[in-house]
């Protein structure tokens, strides 16, 4: 750790890894090559081993040109902007991206980490999904670093994450509505167990407490991240006694799931009713009227993360191991003075 | 090759490759594993002998685990059901999938080959774009099956290709718009030398001469299949002295764009206008008016060029060696019968 015994710097062979496990060297080979035949209490061990000796591996390892991209779920519009900034960075260093999604999923299940462990990529970057602490000490044994895009939960304030400025980007939609005089405002948001849905609240409630309006809490109604939701959800809302003058969504699918409602209940947007999205992905600014919606800069969250994983892989932390990337309001044509 | 001669059957080592072709082991070893130092005179004699001689790798090789999946261009909606039909062969036979994208090339550069060689994959999935003839044979030289999805040129016979029925699905189109009674039929369409789109209008023009209608020149356009071509264009035919009652889109972006322009001239979907488009990306259904499109099976598209990749590997012929995909018309709000 400290460096000053070029003894415990060197390290170690896989027949030292062995010897201190008690175990034979194709066992450790085993483990090492994320094969699946060795009892978890003999991996912990000669995962221990690796840890504390710092066993790395010594043949050319072209290996190392792989970036592992995991997604929750491969769909929506957010999956090919991050996809293009890993690529991006990926591309420029020679490297490749091996993509796989988790169908759904919000953590991987073991055998998922066993096929990574024997492809040995430079790192894993995961995208709105969270390892389980066995699989990133299984990770981190082997040197494999771990990067986290748009983190479902609150990450520790060590783990390399990048996100977009989420409670900022929900206060951003809100004052904007408040500044074109709605007080009726409702805020379809994403599951509440979700860390960006829970500070895009955050910041649609500080934005209309800032502002001395009280929240009407019929008008806070959470869903999905999908079309059909935000349908539901706005049908809902539009069939209220008193329906809201505005909606802010979660974000772009369940704007346009809101369109879908506006349109059935014949309520004209922005007329009747001002819509605003979360994300700016590309059909944002071909709907009818293009949604006003906050920015998340994707690509550059995908550039980020690869840049950070990289920094890892070449042996060094990086500084700051949290990003943030600001969120802008991307005024179009659904919102509108309140008459 | 007929498999009585079992010396001819027996693949060549590297040294026998290496005393055939009159180079040293290394150089052998350099081209097999992709490197660029080799002159290409010396390359071609090192694959030409290992064409001749049949020779296969040895070692237990979990590259093979890899299928590469190449983008002309990783943007738009299409890429994402095409990415999961392949990951889902990949995932059932514990195989990961690595992503490039040519950035809008529709034909790799010799650096992208050089380093999916190194990688060695089982195969290659290309996308939209074309392997050039000195692209296939270095793969085909080292075993590695290329299967092209969505061919942006007829390809040749034998090549392993899988398309959805573009013309079938070109003239199913404008069937639906002539059985409404719409006869100034505009077709936007993609560049002309795509061949995708080639056979698109192909379709149009065979229902149209069934129907013995006669199409106007000017009603026939061509544009990227990107939605603001479809604006522009969608915008001149708009703006023509007798307009067209319905317009054929390329694709369902340039649907879109056409949504836009009528927009902007105050033309109504579909009281005024009928549209078509082509794809049935999600969008398509939660647009306003729901677009009436020809659906293009992506992700079996996927599925199947992932099997016939998963049957070349495994060293036989897939059956047929091209697939093509039936499209289907899926009705929705846009269009309507000429009052």
């Amino acid at each position: 750790m400290d460096g000053s015994d070029e003894g415990s710097a060197r390290p170690l062979t896989i027949a030292a890894v062995a010897k201190a496990a008690g175990v034979s060297v194709p066992t450790v080979s085993r483990v090492l090559n994320g094969e699946a035949d060795v009892s978890a209490e003999t991996r912990a061990r000669i995962e221990a081993v690796i840890r504390a000796g710092g066993y790395r591996r010594q043949e050319r390892d072209y290996h190392a040109s792989l970036i592992e991209l995991v997604f929750h779920e491969l769909i929506g519009p957010w999956a090919i902007p991050t996809i293009r900034g890993v690529e991006q960075v990926a591309t420029d260093h020679e490297m490749s991206v091996v993509l796989s999604e988790l169908r759904g999923r919000h953590s991987p299940r073991d055998d998922w980490v066993q096929h990574v462990l024997a492809r040995r990529p430079a790192g894993v970057i995961s995208v709105f999904c969270q390892l389980s602490a066995a699989q990133r000490r299984q990770l981190g044994a082997r040197n494999i670093a771990v990067v986290v895009i748009d983190p479902t939960e609150r990450p520790a304030a060590a783990t390399p994450a990048v996100a977009a400025a989420n409670r900022q980007g929900g206060a951003t939609a809100t004052d904007h509505l408040l500044a074109l005089g709605h007080r009726r405002i409702a805020m379809i948001n994403g599951p509440a167990r979700i860390w960006c849905c829970q500070e895009r609240e955050a910041g649609f409630r500080d934005a209309m407490a800032a502002a001395g309006v009280a929240i009407d809490p019929h008008l806070v109604r959470y869903g999905n991240l999908h079309v059909d939701e935000g349908q539901r959800i706005g049908a809902e809302l539009l069939a209220l006694p008193e329906p809201p003058t505005a909606i802010f969504a979660g974000n772009d699918l369940q704007a346009m799931g809101v369109y879908q409602a506006a349109r059935a209940a014949r309520v004209r947007i922005p007329e009747d009713l001002s819509v605003v999205g979360f994300d700016d992905v590309p059909v944002a600014g071909w709907m009818g009227p293009a949604l006003t919606t906050v920015r998340q800069p994707l690509t550059d969250m995908g550039v980020a993360a690869a840049g950070m994983l990289l920094t890892l892989a070449g042996g060094a932390a990086p500084v700051p191991p949290r990003v943030e990337l600001p969120t802008t309001l991307v005024l179009r044509g659904s919102t509108t003075p309140l008459p």
